[in-house]
């Protein structure tokens, strides 16, 4: 590895075979020197779990001889493999971790859920730049090719720049050919949430059970929101903190009489 | 179950039997009508998870029997003990959930992989008041006696004043006996982090392992935080919100140049 060029953690919450984090790879390898640490299998919606009660595996793994550029499965989350890609693989401190390319969004109130953020959010928590990366495809064969010279521009303004402490980007793609999408988009997090279905069922035995599903409810139109941003055609960036005091609440909270 | 009495869901992350949701449930009755749905085993470090690729099972248990109280056992995690907790056995919106009292703090940067809080938040983002409560002792054997009269005052004081949109409370109580805690304290989260070390091993097959360990480091001696505030004597209270909008960042990253 080359001590000019950056060093750059890569992770993702879809496993370390999926399209996305190929994609992100490749993008990676033109800027600086690539260490792959991801989930043997998929995370989505782990949210920001770490394993705290079972042992992790984490094995150096070759899908591709390279010189700039190697790569670890880990039996954990993927806020683990940023923590394992960390401490125990690289031998100093990355000046970039980046996770995804997801496949589905983690725009909007899904960023609470998502594992890809959970990795950039635990890098960022470590004192690492950080960027999650999401398209809005959940399909195995997404087109990851627009997104490339995104992902590309954004990943060099933040190691020319630097991000504040305490901040890492979520950055989501619409699902759009490239002649079709308009840029970029500095946004906010869209106050929506989603509206649960279960689907009951009953198992051979007898037993209910459930499989989760819902509906994704936006009543937050403003055009400074990641959704209007994704809806018009935007790739929107959202800078996401992890010091999660409600501030504005603070004042009011003291005049609450909460010892007796 | 009356309906001029508060509807109370109840849930947390160690697991229905665990001595910490048992004491929150007998304050919780004295308060009003009281469902528990919690997971059937522990789930301490899932972060805000949800259960997406697997199925669910939520069984009704008897644990005791009671007028105003009954118990549900869940296969998942604490958001989707929410999740089902509303949309599947409530056949009305609470008027509140708590969770906890977990076996363990939950102040800091540790809100972030707290399976507690994450069920406070999901509650909140489906627009129900929430609490999570937290003791700073791990010990299954941990006395949670202290802690009640803090929780009914709390909890009476949120029923009372409501918490804004997009706001729950986090709140954690200080290992020491009822004459010791000098009264509640509303905080900010501190800006402290861990330092991870992984104990590593070999298994009996000759395959690295890693356990995962850590010491926290907190360097934020601001008297306005929740870790000063519980290491002299004060319950914290913490007004957390999951808008992760860095607002403050915004204005600069419009600055970048990001499309080329």
């Amino acid at each position: 590895m080359n001590k000019n060029k950056p060093l750059i953690l890569v992770t993702n919450d879809d496993g370390i075979t999926a399209p996305g984090i190929r994609a992100l790879i490749e993008v990676m390898k033109e800027i600086g020197d690539v260490v792959v640490v991801a989930p043997d299998s998929p995370q989505s919606g782990m949210g920001h779990a770490i394993t705290i009660s079972d042992t992790l595996f984490c094995d150096k793994i070759t899908l591709k001889e390279d010189d700039n550029h190697k790569e670890y499965s880990c039996s954990g989350t993927p806020a683990d493999c940023v923590k394992i890609g960390t401490q125990e693989i690289l031998n100093r401190k990355p000046d970039l971790c980046v996770s995804g390319i997801n496949h589905g969004s983690n725009s909007s109130i899904n960023v609470i859920y998502s594992g890809t953020m959970s990795a950039a959010v635990e890098a960022g928590v470590e004192g690492i730049p950080a960027i999650g990366f999401s398209l809005l495809d959940y399909s195995l064969n997404a087109d990851f090719s627009p997104c490339k010279k995104y992902v590309k521009s954004i990943t060099q303004e933040v190691l020319k720049n630097g991000l504040p402490k305490g901040v890492v980007l979520n950055v989501n793609f619409p699902k759009l050919e490239a002649s079709k999408i308009k840029g970029t988009k500095i946004c906010k997090q869209a106050d929506a949430h989603w509206e649960e279905e279960f689907d009951k069922r009953t198992n051979p035995q007898g037993r209910d059970y459930y499989w989760l599903t819902g509906n994704f409810i936006n009543n937050d139109t403003s055009e400074k929101t990641d959704e209007w941003a994704l809806a018009n055609g935007f790739v929107s960036i959202v800078p996401v903190q992890f010091d999660l005091t409600a501030h504005h609440f603070l004042k009011d909270l003291n005049s609450w009489d909460l010892n007796e």
